[in-house]
This record gives C-alpha cells, structure tokens and sequence, in this order.
C-alpha cells in the first residue's frame, strides 16, 4: 500500500490520541569501524532520506515519548538521550504533504522538538516501520538528500555533539566497554572533523579523572600491547550532569 | 473583572489564533545595583509569583512568538534571547485551573517552551497585562513561591546561565556600555554565586580576547581611577555563535 494511503488511514486515530501540531525528531548516533553514522529512514517511493520521529500521545510526557520512539525504531533502553533544540518554522513540513487532503494529520504544521541520541551500535535491532521502506545507518559523511528541514536539524545535532565535547564526557554509549586511548582518541577525532595531538589528548583526557585504568592489555598486535581503559561511571555520570568543571 | 471571568472571555480567540497545547515561559535577567533578578508577574488575587509568557500564533515563527511575547512586556529589541529546555510533563499547569470549565483554552495540557533573555535594565518598560496585579523585577535571591512549575523553570534557566558563562561570554546585555574589570567580576561571581580569584579573572577574561581597553578610566574616587573596558562587539559575537575555543 503507497505511503499516501496509509497516512491517510491513520489519520482520524492519530488526530484522537496525539497532541496536535507537536512532533519529536531524533538524530541517533552510532559508531562503528571508526565511523560516525547516524540513523536514517527512507519512506516508501521516496528518493529523501529522514531522520526518525513521532508524535506525543495526549497521556504521555515528552520526554517518554522520545524514549518510546527510539524504543520502536531500534529496541534501545538506557540510551543517552537529550533534547537539544525546538523546530518552529512555518512550512517545515506542509509542503511536503501538499498533494493530501489539508484535514490529514500529517499536513498540519509541525513543531519539532529534536532529540539527538547515543547509542550502542551492537545493541540494537533496527525496525522499519509500514510506510518506510529503509530504516538503516549512514556514515554522516555519506549522506544523500535529507527530506522537509531535517538537514538542519542533522546539523544542529552535530554541532551540540562537538560542542558538547567540550565541557561533558562522551563515549560510554558509543564505545566498547574496554577501549584503548588511540581509540577514544579517535572516537573524538570523528566527531570534531579533525585531528588531535596525541599528548594533549592523553593529558587533558586524564584530567577530566573519568578514566580507569585497567590491569590488562589488548592482546595480538605487533607492536607492544596497549593498555585498556574503562570509564568510571560514577565519576562519568556526575560530569555528564554537571559538566567539566573547567570553568571558573 | 477577575481572572477567570477574563481567561474565559478570551477563550474562544486563543483556540482561533494559537496553536494549541503549546506555550512559551520566558526566564528574563536584568542586573542592576550588583544584583540578579528576574522578571515576575502575579495574576491578580492570586499569592504566587509567575513567569512571563504566552502562545505561538498559527502563523508566526516559534521564535518570533518568543521576541513578541516579550516585546510586549518589556518594550525591549534586540535583546539575547534563547530557547534552553521544552518542558512536557503531563499536569504542568492543568490543576491550577481545575475551576475553570473542561474546555477552556488555559486548562488544557501546554507543553512549553522555555527561553531564557538577557536585557539591558534600563531599557525596559514594564507593561502589566489584563490578568495581571504586578509585573516586575525580583532579586533572584528574594523570590517567593511560583504558581505550577515555573520554580523549576527558572531554576534550570539560572542552571544554564551559569554553566554558559564556561564557554560563552556574557555581560552585554547585562552591563553598562563602559565598564571596569571589577564590575565585570562582580557579575560572575552573582550569577554563579561565588567568589572568584581576582587575579584568576583577569588572566581568564583577557585570554578569552573580547574585551577592549578603553583610554579614559572612571573619575571620582578615592583611590586610582579603574581603567574603563568595553566588548569588542565583532569578537563578542563570534564568541557567542561559536563558545570559545578553550576545547579540543
């Protein structure tokens, strides 16, 4: 059945249980084989691609909302998950529903409150819904043409992401649970779009006292074995709340 | 008339013109006098305090709703105006109007978006509004008790301007044009509510390269004149698009 008709048929239930004019986007970030990817949907005879989203039932908080929807897309509890800015524009979507009726739910104006989200690549089993025909990672290098305004808001999401580097921890949801300093190190490269010096990395990663060090060693390289860390989740988690305490 | 008698009056245009179940809180500083405060309202014939706000109109920006609503109680433009954290939780405001008919605009659920502002004290015209005794400025250490969970929302706005100050500037709007190193201290240290290092300030405040120093220092007292600085604007502004490179 073509997306067109099913929206259409879903329409009168969602108009009865969602809060109108509100909807949730999700940018999810994973990473794997030293590649940023974020996940992507393609709707049914669609050539754009889409971020994720839904709507809040009237009974539901928000913030359960956007955990049920990526719940429903990928099977993930315990992700990190975080507002991080409200669409509002006119016309973000109209015009993409311009050819349905104008009573349809989905040809309501939209205002989005985005999420983005960090999740363990290998913890999740991807869904793809009844009017998508893909629901997949793309390496955010590799992107093809984003429907409506979710460029933007992809952007914005990367760009809290690397900001975000800056004063909070990052990894723990997106790296193996032992992992060796190249490998954070590179996990930071990825998101920044750049390279780092390799000592001040060690010495300002050290300082933010997040790390624990462990008595192992990764086996079979060539070269001497590196030493593996875990993060102290503790310590990790108190950072995430309330922030490197770089500032004054 | 009384409150209620006005909300109901103004019903039946609310449902017209706003989208529904969405609202906007703003959280407005002001300094003056070596002081933080913010702006309140108190309905009238009611004890509890109340932040500024109102609703999106079905054809304006979510962010113009934002500059509007507070043009209107402030008279002031050009002011820092900044969306921080949508607050969704079911029952925000409802039970406050638990005497109010079931289909009155202002019972209904308002997920709200809240925005923090920055403006010049001196600029402002207070304008109070038909359902309201009072709007005015409180010193952010004097508040009394908030209607619904407008504490929370001013606490999260104070939280988010103090973590602010780690990697963007502040003071602009918030200052006088010219100002002495001392005065800009000040403002920290009441914003995040503690003492700071004299020496510590200026080496931090001058590496971050917004400041110009200014040839005329204040006149007057006893001591040696303080030299006078004022924000490189240009600079200022790049620093607030961008935070300030203390990262990675």
């Amino acid at each position: 059945m073509e997306f067109k008709k099913i929206l259409e048929e879903k329409s009168e239930e969602s108009w009865k249980i969602y809060i109108p004019n509100l909807s949730i986007d999700c940018v999810v970030f994973g990473y794997n084989d030293a590649t940023l990817k974020v996940l992507v949907t393609k709707i049914k005879n669609q050539k754009l691609i889409g971020l994720p989203g839904g709507y809040v039932l009237k009974t539901e908080n928000l913030f359960d909302a956007a955990k049920r929807i990526l719940f429903e897309r990928t099977g993930a509890e315990n992700i990190y998950l975080q507002q991080f800015k409200v669409f509002g524009d006119l016309n973000r979507s109209e015009d993409f529903f311009k050819n349905f009726d104008d009573n349809i739910w989905n040809k309501q104006r939209f205002i989005s409150v985005g999420h983005y989200a960090l999740v363990d690549y290998t913890k999740v089993n991807l869904v793809i819904d009844d009017i998508s025909d893909a629901c997949e990672w793309k390496s955010i290098t590799e992107l093809s043409e984003f429907m409506m305004d979710h460029k933007i808001i992809f952007d914005e999401a990367l760009q809290t992401l690397q900001k975000q580097l800056n004063h909070k921890p990052i990894g723990y949801n997106l790296l193996p649970e032992k992992f060796t300093m190249p490998e954070l190190q590179k996990l930071y490269e990825i998101i920044l779009e750049k390279k780092l010096n390799r000592g001040n990395f060690y010495r300002k990663i050290l300082r933010y006292d997040i790390l624990e060090k462990l008595y192992e060693s990764r086996k079979g390289g060539a070269h001497k074995a590196p030493d593996l860390y875990k993060f102290d989740l503790i310590k990790y988690q108190l950072a995430l709340k309330n922030g490197f305490n770089e500032g004054w």
